[in-house]
């Protein structure tokens, strides 16, 4: 499908690229960068990449498809680096969680004949690292892929055949709104377990000890999202600011009335809302997105 | 170990309990009732107890361990019921995410002679319903013992001995702090993950099926324990109100900075909090009370 690819950033979501785009055969040479010298050498030891660049220049350099997969916050000095290097035709694109902010951030950047797409996987696990990756990550997920007025359609469709390769279902949105999906189904749901985990820590009632050993009636759930990459999240959320406001201010909102409810004794209310509850979950499961099997099929021990 | 014991409610703990008592050999005979005849056809259908009752006074006769396993909003009203049929020397438990209401709905009507000693196995899944039960849920959990002072040593080490035969783990703790304990780890988590889903039922600017559809990004794992039975958790929060309470102030309270943070863009203290939540969830997978795999290992697909 191409010659060949770079993958700038080679995390969870670099690595898990490299692997699917080699099983798919989407690429003749897989090329990656990584800033840290030590990711680097962690990368070629596994050796999902063809070669890994230790020089963004030459690794974008003659590559049809360019990916940054590092942290948004660090996307405009990537693009202002590899911009004069860029091939002609290439498509330019991305895997960040917040799209706005990267068209803000790496648009300008973008030279005449390149063709920006930004785009964002909806996958991932709470591991980082390029050990984290792997080929089946984006089997049957969704990537969003966001491009701007005026795209050309034929870059867009290469680069929707190139996720359909790696595994995934891919839709199309305008990046406004795809920051509006993703604060609700993804940053503010990072958010609230970032903060209970950490209210769970700073408690003077309940020992932490305590906390770890009764987790499994409900608490260890959200320790695994709030286990994701922290430079990562800062990001997003340095970059998705107003729409995850914007849903935190409903929570907040649903939240007090839930509190009241508690603080009233009003079983009608608390039994109501929670009745409500179930029909989404099995939403989720009957179009492949969630596993059936109780506690997640954790335990795998149900007779 | 026991000639007969009785299981008042055949949901997805009651059933748990026969299912694991026969497994482990716990009793010659295992009676069970429910309130619901439906519910009692289809136990009786499965045959995890030896009996299936329509009457309580029936069931509890001649048992040297009765369990109540009802939603605790039903305990007063089963208590009050049972009471004049109870067996000297018998065992009065129950299975109770609370511990304090317990002691205050049940507590005035065990007569003398018979030994009241409140529990709570810290174990589950987001199903319900006597098919819902299976042998190995307790294995490696925690149960909670809550004795009252004064209590029977030898019949708080006969119940202890009948959890560790059913698979778990056993504490002791005064119930009070049990239901501090559970506060943080089972009933806040439990709130929040209620009101994050009803928050994205609610919004217009993005619609349910989108919810649906890009749950993957971390909305999907709230979905499990919301989708938990509504009728025990009313019950829950209605008769652990004080401590839910407290605890629901700590995380507004912590929530409130991080949207502080949010708001100013402060990166720093975003990577501070987010930073810390790693060693917890290492935590509980090395005591066995969580999966390692990524993912909860619901895909199992890693290579």
């Amino acid at each position: 499908m191409f010659d060949k690819i770079a993958i700038i950033g080679l995390g969870l979501i670099g690595s898990s690229i490299a692997h699917a785009a080699r099983r798919g055969k989407l690429a003749k040479e897989i090329a990656g960068f990584d800033v840290s010298a030590d990711v680097r050498a962690r990368a070629a030891k596994i050796g999902f990449c063809d070669q890994v660049y230790d020089d963004l220049a030459a690794a974008v350099k003659n590559a049809q498809l360019v990916i940054l997969a590092t942290p948004v916050g660090a996307y405009k000095g990537v693009a202002e680096a590899i911009a004069p290097h860029l091939a002609k035709d290439a498509i330019l694109s991305d895997v960040g969680s917040v799209k706005g902010a990267v068209v803000r951030d790496v648009g300008p950047f973008v030279p005449a004949g390149v063709h920006f797409i930004p785009a964002h996987p909806i996958a991932g696990t709470e591991f980082s690292g390029p050990e984290a990756g792997f080929a089946t990550l984006f089997d049957g997920r969704w990537a969003i892929i966001t491009p701007l007025p005026g795209a050309d359609s034929a870059a867009v469709a290469r680069l929707r055949a190139f996720w359909e390769g790696l595994g995934s279902r891919v839709d199309a949105m305008e990046p406004g709104h795809h920051d509006l999906v993703l604060a609700i189904t993804s940053h503010l749901p990072h958010l609230i377990a970032y903060n209970i985990v950490g209210t769970a820590h700073d408690l003077e009632a309940v020992t932490e000890g305590e906390v770890i050993k009764y987790s499994a009636s409900g608490f260890r759930d959200f320790t695994r999202i709030a286990a994701s990459d922290p430079i990562m999240w800062r990001d997003v959320f340095l970059n998705n600011r107003d729409a995850v406001l914007q849903m935190l201010d409903r929570f907040n909102e649903d939240l007090r009335q839930l509190q009241d409810a508690v603080r009233e004794g009003d079983g009608e209310f608390l039994f109501d809302k929670f009745s409500k509850n179930r029909a989404i979950r099995k939403a989720i499961i009957e179009i492949g997105q969630e596993c059936a099997a109780p506690n997640f099929g954790r335990d795998q021990k149900k007779t």
